[in-house]
């Protein structure tokens, strides 16, 4: 049985920040919030997916809401555990565990919040394998799991309980009830029995979580270049090697929304880059050219020690490389591509699978 | 016993579209369906609100979102009944009664669509004896009764279930949730045991509204002019009479919002006149001077027919007559003017009560 203390849920912190792809909320605050609750409640059961019993109930738990709101409003940690329980008692269910239902990001440590202060194990695994902007883009919904019922809760005492005909519906939704509550939510949805579950998710996305986090923290200890470890670790390859010269940014509907403008550097000298983000990285374009896109991943990290740079806190003059990830293959097929394909969020390209580079 | 027919729902619409306000909504298309209602499940008691056990609950249900949008999105009338049976089931109680929490406009005949489908009696009494635009504008929110829980549903299948800790987060939330449902929602809200809606509630408004129906049902056949006998029932005044010059009107943030000009004729010759309207009329102005507002009752009706006309049927060439009626002396408290005021809606102006004039 493998239990996360402190020290693990900083790794899974720092990989998730990869996963996250640029958004997915900056995972520090939430992994603060998870460390007091493991120093308060004790360590925290980590549960493989195919150990879940089948008819055993589980409930992920998140935040909601744009990653430059969840850095300013901090949640309390209350709510999201209130979140959880609107939901058992919807059921009229005990849960066995709860999970995340979006690895990358904060939203790996909120619901670690809700297993150590519940004393209730997390299971390893998720609805992503990265980070999504919108509540229908999870693997569930390829496999017709409904997003409702939903539960939100704030730190001002507003509960609101959700039901619709789809997930998009949740989406819309929630947002509207998310960006009343102050532009973020704890939440609690896409409940689902353990059969369910080893069918809809992606098993073990928290210890490859845990990997990345190890191969960061190894390769800073050891003076290694952090870069090719991750692109080795993830299959990944370099997009680009520059310069932050813009990052234009809006909080709209929401969402945070934007562009990222890197000038080459080094072999990418005279290169133009673009990242177009809506809370993630969705399209990196080099001289006019779609070089890569959702559902790939996205990942702007910084040039010297590998570590992951959140939109948020991307700014002017950063020296950063940016990578690219392949997504986990369940985001390939054609209806997952209609869910989280480049078209999807408007821009008229193919998705092009990314193939790891012979040479980086 | 009174039971209420097709004849009686007849009379009290018209009463309700005179205490709307010019908002409240239509409540022509709420008319037939509860007339629909009535032909298949048979007349609906009408019990006086001191006749409603101290223990019982009672639920009011309504449309919520603004006028303009309802008049094209026909509601099925089984949200409305959905809306009250999820209120029900969240209370774990069986409800004796609905009522209308807002008795002008449209929301006079939601609630008979659920009594007569359900078989069950309507409470004669309801927040507010007129219109108002918002979920808190109602005199159990001056007794401290939560609107919460509060049930929303539409007709795409949307389920909504809120609690807040106030009844301003409460029109907050619902008033967003309602703009995603497509700009208005069936809901059921404001649920009370007798004890304390006999103290928070106007008793004896539906009894009110079929008075003004019958009145002036009455002077149209009597070829009698209906004004002064409206005026005279309800201790109103002429404001103006005069013919609309322009209407200005948009869909904001899920309220009809605008302004209507009117140019005096007859006796009031050569004079400007101007209302401003959030779905209801909220402030006449006559040369420059404010000569009502809310939360005394602002209608305008035609000229030759004394029938009112709400806001999205207002237009260019109406000859019209604006009258105003005094508001229930549980609007005129110094809590009630911060809730339903001038000042909340925005005008610097102070309210002064209407008075009845000796002569109109």
């Amino acid at each position: 049985m493998k239990r996360l203390d402190s020290e693990a849920l900083e790794e899974i912190a720092l990989g998730a920040t990869v996963l996250g792809t640029g958004g997915g909320g900056d995972p520090t605050l939430g992994k603060l919030m998870a460390q007091q609750a493991v120093a308060r409640h004790g360590t925290i059961e980590l549960v493989p997916l195919d150990a879940v019993s089948d008819d055993d109930w589980i409930i992920p738990t998140a935040m909601m809401g744009a990653p430059t709101v969840m850095v300013e409003k901090i949640p309390g940690g209350g709510e999201v555990v209130d979140a959880f329980r609107m939901l058992e008692q919807r059921l009229g269910c005990r849960a066995f565990a709860t999970l995340s239902i979006e690895a990358g990001g904060i939203n790996s440590m909120i619901p670690m919040v809700v297993a150590a202060t519940l004393g209730m194990p997390i299971v390893d695994a998720d609805g992503m394998c990265r980070a999504f902007p919108e509540i229908q883009m999870v693997t569930p919904t390829l496999y017709g799991v409904s997003a409702t019922p939903m539960a939100l809760a704030d730190e001002k005492g507003n509960r609101t309980l959700l039901e619709t005909p789809d997930n998009f519906w949740t989406e819309r939704i929630s947002r509207a009830v998310t960006v009343q509550m102050g532009g973020s939510a704890s939440i609690a949805l896409y409940a689902m029995k353990g059969a369910t579950a080893k069918k809809a998710l992606i098993p073990g996305s928290l210890s490859l979580e845990r990997s990345i986090g190890q191969t960061l923290l190894a390769c800073r200890r050891q003076k290694r270049d952090p870069i090719d470890s991750l692109l080795s670790l993830l299959h990944g390859r370099r997009l680009a090697v520059g310069k932050v010269t813009d990052v234009r940014r809006r909080t709209e509907r929401g969402f945070a929304r934007g562009e990222v403008e890197i000038a080459g550097t080094q072999r990418d000298a005279g290169a133009q880059c673009r990242i177009f983000f809506q809370n993630e990285n969705l399209v990196f374009w080099k001289n006019g050219q779609p070089q890569a896109t959702v559902p790939d991943l996205i990942t702007v990290v910084d040039e010297q020690t590998g570590l992951p740079i959140t939109t948020e806190l991307l700014k002017y003059g950063l020296r950063v490389t940016v990578i690219a990830i392949p997504c986990h293959e369940k985001w390939r097929s054609p209806q997952a591509l209609e869910l989280v394909g480049p078209r999807y969020f408007g821009y008229d390209i193919d998705y092009v699978p990314l193939e790891p580079a012979a040479v980086n």
